[in-house]
């Protein structure tokens, strides 16, 4: 049984260079373990039996390294991941680490600061495009504010939306196959980070000028800072064609940004996301973006990897059972038994459908008082999750027998 | 001095009948205030001061009235306002008190629940329509789930789009020259509201097939629920050219909906919100949406209106000062000195600007080290909100002297 | 296997009539439950097979009837408990629905308010000394302010104090063998709340005159709203030997009070809480406080009835589990392996022990280096949870063939 | 009018070490500003006009510094403290930046990093005293866990325990007149941290050994990390003559640990924390525990440092305002006019006293209608805080002729 749950290359399963390579520093503590060269990173990834390996330029290539440096790094770390049979999927930009970039770079007041930004993402576009990347992360995490006084929201938003075309075209012209995913956060390192959810990406995408190149890579840690459900914004992305990417971790609603190993704070709204990516087609990357807790050394490390990719497995084989549970099943079938009335009449407005609407005779007392079995439901689920179903009969118990008025 | 507090027409103040007229009734409480009729409301809304009075289509006509009822009561009330001056410049639906609302309304998993809200929604906009109504607001506040496995929520988005879409061409059709305003809500009444905040609302409206009609209705509470900054968010919807209404109110992030007496819970942020509708050319309501405390009578309900207008008016002042206060202005010039740099380069991607950027040396050191002056900003900004500061000079104190290396 | 999760009188489970009588009504919506008589409810819960009912003194009695009712209703209802073989473990007093109580009972600013209170409750005690219940919930859901000003809060705790102190007396000179438990909450239906957490109220038990006869009833929403671990707060009432009875249902933080049934948000924080309670030898009610949601019949209040006591028994059988999982066990042993290091050195202080503590060498590096296995024993758990753990051997999956240095 | 802003010894502010010292160092980012040693930063606070200066051991004195190297350090801080007029009011151990303290230090699973904590924690004792302390601060920040299964709750607080009590027994061997405070954080940097708010110390402090000795020092941005009221928190801790300390600063609720400027947040809520230390009679240090932007240089540091005094300088004459405006008292006056009924039966139990209180007839209804003015207070204290009354009238403005029935 134990052999569903051992990741396989199909499974698509990434971790960034900084997840598995993260010392343990944190705001009250320095690091704890030791830093890694990417390319024993790479190894650790492989001895794990991940997919793909995930990169900030900065990552790879220190922030001042001469070009010459830059080449020979780049080189050596594509053969190490052919070598070790790693792909990369993703890259992004470092914009944060500097202190040139204290009070961000796209939106930075400073139009020095911005250029900065500029060039520095055009170099790392170029890193990720020469090691293969498909998608291309902006994750703004500075480009915020703690003084609402010290900036134009407008005029934020508006310089963000220049850089994002500016690195569109750059990509279109330089003739990579890159498409960009924007990844939001609420706050946390800055007061208030804008473009705050997913929700406010998706809107900020539809006034790109190359907006079909861009999309979403939501994190479930910064959607649950905000107190949302993470698995409704994903579906959102998906309804829009725009889920291009996505970050799987874990967080306590309304707390610092903690960046726990998947499914480890909620399991069960762990499980709702992987059914909504397995069920949707979803085929990009189930890229882990988390870290060990500081308590770990390398060995604890490996076990956190291990496990992320482990209780994905786990839950995709829940979603399974869940589509083959019978009492389920039946429960969703009576959930769903009128869903297509009247849908005909509301697909497209016309007089003559409004008017059929205007006359239909609800019966709103009866709809008011029927039962709608979610309770139920919901309990199902939670007995699925703690894998205590009968498998044959699809059922937790036997149902106490009883008459079910109005459902029937 | 006190007469620039009081409320103007021109100052488009607006309250809702459910506002006003709320009764103080809580979910472990009875109502404290006796229930008034819409008219009477009206009255107290002269009275106060007020320019405009929205409602839903049940604050005013009861859900199950005869036609013959419904057009005697529209009248009657549309006359009431003429009398006393008051404007409707806003209307919504009713899709929440009524038990057959209990799992939606537009996205109910039942075809005769959508329906009837179809049905309902456009007797309501003919209301609207009827009173004179610019702005139509939907707020989905039943649109949600507790349990995930009860609805797809894919297809949930589907089903509130065919209805905002089914709407949008119901009141082209009938010649109406209304505009859509969508308010978001992360949670309460449900676990998780559909389209939670209004940068979900934002991406939703332009997968619309009528986007140009529909905007949003940005409420502070909503939004601070999520712990995001509303001014951030109007901002946004501002640049997007959506801000088609606003809640004004006031909330502790991560609580239940307080709906507070705008200003009431954090000055501050109340300020930034009125200070950004003051400058930004925002000409819709000033919409109040909230409640006087359950510890009040009617008296206290007219002393909750009028201090709702009052601490808009003091702001919107206190706005008026900060663009005059030479300090500030100072500080904020001083900020944004190096705005204008490189920004024709960055304008519009062309090869050569590429390759002039790619050249651009930027003083990454200097740049990370120099001071933006954001602290004085900030309690320059807090002095001027608590009155301390010295008019004149606009100045809170003698600066003491001393020389900013980097900041000549 | 599923015969583990019948519930038994031993279990100990009990439920409010408030809780299975919740008729549904929101702050935006009706009820869209019957409100069912006591002694219907009463043959609900003999029918899920629960063992206690609780009650608020309204939710039998109402508020304004005559003495002679009053005996009468409590009369049959003592009778209806006992031939259904239900006990009433615990009462309460309704002190927040009547406008009365819209600014506190025993700390309102008015002193007729706080007598007519304790005039309410010492006749509410005297119903739950009639019916047999051990203990008494006081939740001062009133207790609070939205304006600062209005109270002082150093009175108001002031006064909260005597009215205990009062009320201890009183039961005392009943000669009743009651003991009180505080029910903490941070807020709603009050913009804060006095005591707000489990933590201020056990700190307030120490004030009081009667202290021993006071202890706390910890609810897991009223924890998780405050964005609390319920885990550690009630690991601390027991440690002081003040968790007199518990509140269990669940909630996301950061939200409104929502009530939901055990288990059904975070299946994993309300596993700890089960380990700790069966662990500490807690011997009080095994409370549900909390509602079916308001898409149910009065089926779906059985199924939510029932659910809450499966999730229960099922870790309570999960935790039995944990205890004989190898794996699990060995990962706790290792862990605590240099518990007891140095106790007997900081049992008590002597001069002696002062001086050998400062004389200790101890490895700062070594011990800041090594792992300590939590993310291994961490996914262990969770598995456990997810029911996939391989039952003869106590663990999930082959551990990989490793060594792991400094773990011997 | 300016000058009363200006900070005078008799203010007692004071600041840590490590707040004007912060290098602006985040989780995503590196430090901003240089690292200064600790005696420039005295210099920096004695030229902003501090009266004391607080310290982690470690602030001071290198982890690993030779006793020789400690000695001349302490003795070269001490008088450079004597010599710029500053005095050492607080101090407190460095238990959390080391990895050795990564699971905790007074409840680590290791009884060898536990003595550690005790050893290291009795030599910065002794520090603080040589310095002349009168305050040790005890921040159990890393005291708390990730993964619940690590830790039983319970031992870890009775480890807690007994190292305070071992602690307190060292003071009063040593002879030292130090008294403790413990500084509650619910979380951050652990996933959960034990005793989360100042209720759970204030419980905890009952059951020590030498608990007169030990009091709390609540934080500001901590209790806001809860969602909690600041002003209750103290003012129970007033109650209960445990103020020992405080710690000024301001946080957004439901966010990572800000650390802001006192006022910058929220200024409501800093007013009513101002109102109580001053009128509560509280003579402890105001002390600042937050640090500058990282937007700031060092000139943005002293704006930081000198921003905080002038705030609380002017919410406490804001308070002084209040205490003297006509209006505001009248409302208090009315709020409170049967503030004294039936006090004296409810002061103290009696048979005699409870037949009195159950005789009488409160009228419920009435009291229930009646209006009690909090919209109005508040909005009188929202217009004192803009500094837009009225001085001579102590109003806002003329108040509209109106009857107010029942509150004459």
């Amino acid at each position: 049984m134990n052999d569903n749950y051992q990741p396989q290359p199909s499974d698509r399963f990434s971790f960034g260079l900084w997840t598995v390579g993260n010392p343990g520093r944190d705001p009250f503590g320095d690091a704890v373990r030791p830093k890694l060269d990417p390319i024993s990173l790479v190894k650790l990834l492989a001895e794990v039996g991940a997919w793909g390996v995930c990169l900030h330029d900065n990552d790879l290539v220190p922030i001042d390294a001469p070009a010459r440096d830059r080449d020979r790094i780049v080189k050596d770390f594509r053969q190490a991941c052919r070598d070790l049979g790693l792909v990369v999927p993703m890259a992004t930009t470092n914009l944060f680490t500097d202190p040139i970039f204290k009070d961000g770079a796209f939106t930075s007041n400073d139009g020095r600061v911005r250029a900065y930004a500029l060039q520095k993402t055009m170099r790392a576009i170029d890193i990720g495009a020469e090691l293969g990347a498909k998608i291309y992360v902006f994750w703004g995490g500075r480009e915020g504010t703690e003084v609402d006084a010290s900036k134009d929201p407008r005029t934020a938003i508006e310089r963000f939306r220049e850089c994002i075309d500016y690195l569109c075209s750059y990509c279109i012209d330089q003739g990579y196959s890159l498409k960009f995913a924007l990844e939001a956060k609420p706050n946390e390192p800055r007061g208030d980070i804008f473009l705050p959810t997913t929700g406010h990406c998706l809107a900020f995408i539809s006034t790109l000028q190359h907006h079909e190149m861009v999309g979403v890579n939501p994190e479930v840690a910064h959607e649950h800072m905000a107190g949302l459900n993470m698995h409704h914004t994903v579906a959102q992305a998906i309804a829009m064609g725009k889920l291009f990417h996505v970050d799987l971790n874990d967080q306590i609603p309304g707390r610092y940004d903690q960046d726990f190993r998947f499914g480890s704070a909620n399991p069960k709204t762990a499980f709702y996301l992987v059914r909504l990516l397995e069920e949707s087609g979803y085929e990009g990357p189930r890229h882990f973006d988390s870290h060990a807790y500081r308590t770990e050394d390398m060995d604890g490390v490996r076990d956190f990897a291990r496990g992320s990719m482990r209780t994905y497995l786990i839950l995709k084989e829940k979603a399974r059972q869940m589509r083959e549970d019978s009492e389920i099943q039946d429960l969703l079938s009576r959930i769903n038994k009128h869903g297509g009335d009247n849908a005909p009449l509301m697909k497209r407005y016309s007089k003559d459908s409004a008017r059929k609407i205007g006359e239909l005779q609800i019966d709103r007392a009866g709809l008011g008082a029927a039962g709608l079995e979610y309770e139920r439901l919901d309990q199902c689920v939670n007995e699925l999750l703690f894998g205590v179903r009968d498998r044959e009969r699809g059922a937790s118990a036997k149902p106490p027998a009883r008459s079910r008025n109005g459902r029937k």
